[in-house]
């Protein structure tokens, strides 16, 4: 997600770089450890010296708050990616990643989702940016909280390329294991589930427990790109009965809902992954079996772009008050 | 499909493959078209001259009616892998297929899963083997559907390999639209869901409609593999209100259901489906979610393997009183 | 090629896309067809009515001579990037390719590849942008040939991700066929080879027919991406005997003669190709095997970038004046 | 590689494992680890305690040669897959491994490529398998040595699948850094070089340091294949001056010299690598460049099988006489 961050940023026309830190690699040069970034001629330090704007960070859980704490208390903008600020409940963290560093500062976070925090983003110094599956499936789902249609909750069936799992070493992240296979995984329970309950109980109104979110991620032998099929339990009533009738219905709520939001698109037709390979779009497919009347929702993205380092750059935009797009206008490198 | 007939059937200890016969490629060797057959020395032929004990058909539907029709007139046992014969019902037939040109024949055939009609397909003489997705959804659901826990429905969201979509050229197997791509399709309807139905109905006892099952496939890019990840709606209090308990439940009742079926294998860890790579197996993991409590079934499979040309093979031993698996002793080529 | 035209072209900072034509999809929207471009709004028209400042063809050879000639004749600036402008001599392009359908223009037209022919690129009313493998090839075997080294010839091993073939459907972009496999092609002779030879003939002086070429391409399961190994036969004392001074005088002589050229970048270690996803760099790679002295160069380039649209647009820059980096900044989309 | 011996002994009619052993994950279950082995009901042991008749290893070099030393004392046959005993010159060894762990075994070592030592093999009780490259390279390029057409030495352009290199972590095997990508590597010299110049300077007389082979391996975005294009320099007059007939007298040299081994093919059209999937076949392509009269060998096999665990078992056959061919008969599983 670093190096996303440095390549996005790197071609940002308002952003300068101005240091990069890195643990495992510093002392070599950013294009030395990653060569695709070669036009970026900048030294990986171990810390961060530099007088700053604003940090991004890329740490994982735990490290992120520590490496952030100083910068958070001096004042400094802070836009993490990990999971140490994404939580308002300091139990859901516990549960989930251990001990917090810094419980005391997760009231002061906001939940970088634009599409759902624009304005808390623009006045926040701390930005928590979601993860990737909690931004496909709270894409595809929002619209129908908002609506108080998802009070029966909804199966979350989602597949990621393998990037999504970073780049430390581990057997599931292996080639000859996952290179022309596919499994699911996380079946006792996965750290994003409760991100999105947290966020679409919100929209729902916010009593009790939230809408029931079954979240089951699978691995697809690909490097990058997301698809979320959801598969909400609507209320009877809720939708008309015909199914033209039903799909008209949910394509309005769906465009109202995005219509201020540059990078969700409601697609005209299933969307595939590599549509949106590079870029910060996320699409959106809402339908309605033909059999059964079963209304699913397809949410397809980058889940190094819209779901990670293509949302950060989205809230910085905000933070500074800058064009939501700037930096983020490339679409999809395809095919 | 008909390569992989040719390849489990050359090396098949009881089987000698008196012809094949081709529509675009006869009068070429089989070794020409398929170089990996080389140690397979046939012609491939225009029609089929030869006396033979069992014809096994990998045409397309209709077609496949068409040309078997004098062989089952004749007495010839015929195994077919297109859809002509696997719905009884001839108006299902004309809904996704058009018209039938052989419908007399219907009553005749028997589904060619033999997990569930061994007996039946034993007696047969013309056994139609089930799609992919159908044999992957009926055995992962059929326990549920003996024990009377499926009336409510299920969503099956089944992920395919591309080969499943066969040798004919088409954007969708376009290796640069698939490759690195992830996408769902048939929103509109998909023809192998009417017989997931027909067949778990009868499970269930068969009244009325039958359970509603949601079926959504999914384009994987990989060659070979199949998972269909199932959500059944288990009816409130049909499994104990403990998670382990209802896992233990779950188990018991799969391992019942398959104890004498030598390719369903209930797992003990979440199955990937290279790991039935060139075989027959059937790889099925029953789970409870951890949060929300939703039944789900993993099932993995090789698409061309049990679910098709291997489930063909072990039909054809059935019919012939041989060893249910002979032939079919490979395990899965991995990694 | 077309779709990488249209994505490169609608986010460069000085064109205007007037006009997209097509000949299958005319009618419909260009996003209609190529849902990543979703972010242009543009009919694809069966023929060209704007009045336009360049014209950039993708169509095939022939049929490129064809639609463009009005245009040349008309005194517009054309790009063409197909194989009919490539050649010089109009036998050449017979025997590769058959009649020519302007062999008339042949003369005017500049090969458009701005290493080697930057100038004239800039005075040109008619370029041809060369074929990804030729790129590929004459960048790494340029120095060489322009040092006199190169008249023993060279083994070109080129391996390509599918893309290269384009859209059209047949079996070896079939992705079952091509997926999880390997093969080398056109072993009886390839139409980029000519191209090859006439360009570093003319850099090595130009008598006789040419260093001998021979060139292997081979299909690699990936979509974008190509690497091409040179094994040139160097003669002997051309380099210094002790293998570090041989690769230290290789690196000056590439180093210079890429010094004023952006885009080719004499890498520090072997080069991948997914370092050049999605941009127009190219990384080369020059080096001295360590047990027999024989010279090797690396060439990795994106084979719809560098190798087709971005070299494209590269050439437009420079016919228009413009700075020769001007909408090409992206670096590769890694991983 | 040793999943891989596991899979192909285990449906061996004339070999039952007598035990498995394994160093980091002793205790557990075969089918635990590897699940695609479900039918394999044996444990992992730390250590091999079982009397056997033979001792197969997969073990990395040197704790291969420590392992197997008190078998090889104690006169049990002994099958190494590692590189310990491939080598005749202990010198050789020791510049690219390091110290040898029993140089003094190292003559009675035969190496295990049967179509060069049918017989040694059948005599020895210490068979090397060949690596997977020198077994592609050596194949290739054998007939050429024994017709003494390869003095100039030849260049070896070598492409493999990831899973040659191992199930142990590295970054260079991650699913993100090697999918969508392609890449040379071993610029610096690689291990199995000495094996190539050992075999073929025997075939070719011997005197002298043998032919120079230049070999450049490559790292290819799937998981199992191998293809070796090979450039042999051929003395001039060797072959006849027209195409066609130097293209016969080659096919007539490689059918003659592989007539009487039934695991490599002399094939009528290039080879791909999916061909050989599973397989204990190699599949050679001999022909001569359209243009430069440049003589190509295309060699092509599954690094786990023919590659590794297939000539192991071949060796196996050998040495306790059965059928070459026993346990050995799958074709390749394609597509």
């Amino acid at each position: 997600m670093g190096a996303e961050l440095a390549r996005l940023l790197g071609a940002h026309p308002r952003v300068e770089i101005a240091a990069v830190t890195g643990r495992s690699q510093a002392g070599k040069r950013l294009a030395e450890v990653f060569p695709h970034l070669w036009s970026l001629d900048l030294p990986i330090e171990a810390s961060l010296d530099a007088d700053v704007d604003v940090v991004l960070s890329a740490l994982p859980h735990a490290a992120a708050a520590e490496a952030l704490h100083p910068f958070i208390e001096a004042g400094t903008p802070v836009i993490d990616c990990s999971a140490d600020f994404r939580l308002h409940e300091p139990e859901d963290y516990e549960r989930w990643y251990g001990d917090h560093p810094t419980p005391q500062l997760l009231p002061d976070a906001v939940y970088g989702l634009p599409e759902l925090h624009r304005d808390a983003i623009r006045e926040s110094k701390l930005v928590a940016v979601p993860g990737c599956y909690p931004t496909a499936a709270i894409l595809a789902l929002a619209p129908l909280a908002a609506a108080g249609w998802l009070d029966g909750g909804a199966i979350v069936d989602a597949k990621s390329g393998v990037s999504g799992a970073g780049r430390s070493l581990k057997l599931t992240s292996h080639f000859s294991e996952v290179g022309e296979n596919l499994s699911a995984y996380g079946l006792d329970g996965h750290r994003h589930q409760p991100e999105m309950v947290q966020e679409l109980s919100a929209l729902a109104g916010g009593d009790g427990d939230g809408p029931a979110v079954t979240f089951v991620p699978h691995l697809i032998p690909m490097v990058r790109g997301m698809l979320a099929t959801c598969y909400p339990s609507i209320p009877a009533g809720a939708l008309p009965s015909s199914r033209d009738a039903a799909i008209a219905a949910l394509r309005g709520q769906y465009d109202a809902f995005y219509d201020a939001h540059p990078f969700v698109q409601v697609a005209d037709s299933p969307p595939s992954t590599k549509q949106t390979l590079g870029s910060n779009a996320c699409l959106l497919y809402p339908g309605v079996d033909a059999v059964t009347g079963q209304v699913t929702v397809l949410s397809a993205l980058d889940n190094l772009g819209k779901g990670a380092a293509g949302g950060a750059v989205q809230c910085l935009n905000l933070m500074f008050g800058l064009d939501e797009r700037a930096g983020l206008s490339a679409v999809g490198v395809y095919p």
